[in-house]
């Protein structure tokens, strides 16, 4: 998605290890015109699925996923990260492990909202290593749900997830995919646009 | 705002303890056609304030924040919270405690996403102590932007937090406040509402 790769390449701020700063529009400020944008995208590369919901994660999947919704017509459900087992038995649960943050939660989400006859598109700002979108992928399966595919608005191409996601066989659109950046530089490469 | 209080009295649940629960639609799955209502709604009430940003907090109030932000036109901005004293001086950033979960959290935005010049609406999902909307009134006023107002889908108006904003000079618009409600008949009563 042009529009995006443009905005990452003007405003993406590259830091040390690998790092990809987009406070500025994605996930902190968030610039609700370019989601609208995103959802339009998404809605053309997940046609005729029969989507009926969508399900994200707190925190910064939220809004991109309530904007992208109203381009399908749909309601999001959000999985909720929780460091405290939840023992009730009302909720789908599986534990996910953040390289980021050095530990283990869970999500959870409630029985009432997902279950089968829901055909469900996963939606998220970020995929890297892929631990997150994969519990979200569980907790449908889990609650009998179809999982039509994953939306991600940036790919980190150079690290693991999109290649573990999609041999599970998921369908999986990333918007943009870093293939490569150079902090000292700035410059960001892209999927598909190596020369 | 009729429509959502005749949603709250259809899918509410009122819980003992004085919870009513409004995950079905609200804040854990959301009912994106009753978000894009909610926004023309808040562009009703807030008409003709010039608002150039809305600032909302993590996690529930994002989904609705970014619908809302459509009717206006303008990008949103999220609060984090976090644990452990951000210590960095690129953010604005103040203590709520949370009676929900009896502890006391810091929230924090980025000085680059709110300054002089903003004109902000805050936007949340509750209303029931004002703890977390009179901390990101405190953020707007620290970092030097003007607060337009406040804009709550639900408040509790038997607990403090809506005397509470007001008496500050805050202008507070709330779509629906519960007055009273009984757990054992299901009933509530909006404020207005009352014979």
């Amino acid at each position: 998605m042009q529009l995006l790769k443009d905005r990452i390449r003007k405003d993406g701020k590259i830091k040390a290890g690998n790092v990809l700063k987009v406070d500025s529009f994605l996930n902190h400020q968030m610039d609700i015109d370019l989601f609208q944008e995103i959802g339009k995208e998404f809605k053309r590369r997940f046609a005729g699925l029969q989507i009926n919901k969508i399900l994200t994660i707190e925190a910064s999947g939220i809004g991109i996923a309530c904007v992208v919704a109203q381009s399908f017509g749909v309601p999001v459900v959000f999985a909720k990260k929780t460091k405290t087992k939840n023992i009730a038995g009302d909720v789908y649960t599986t534990s996910v492990e953040s390289f980021t943050h050095g530990r283990v939660y869970d999500i959870i989400v409630s029985r009432e909202f997902l279950g089968a006859g829901d055909k469900v598109l996963l939606i998220d700002d970020f995929l890297a290593n892929g631990k997150a979108l994969e519990g979200l992928a569980r907790l449908v399966w889990a609650s009998g749900a179809e999982l039509a595919g994953a939306g991600i608005v940036i790919e980190k191409g150079f690290q693991v997830g999109g290649q573990m996601i999609r041999s599970q066989g998921i369908l999986l659109e990333s918007l943009a995919i870093v293939e490569r950046m150079d902090e000292e530089t700035g410059t960001i490469v892209f999927r598909g646009d190596e020369e």
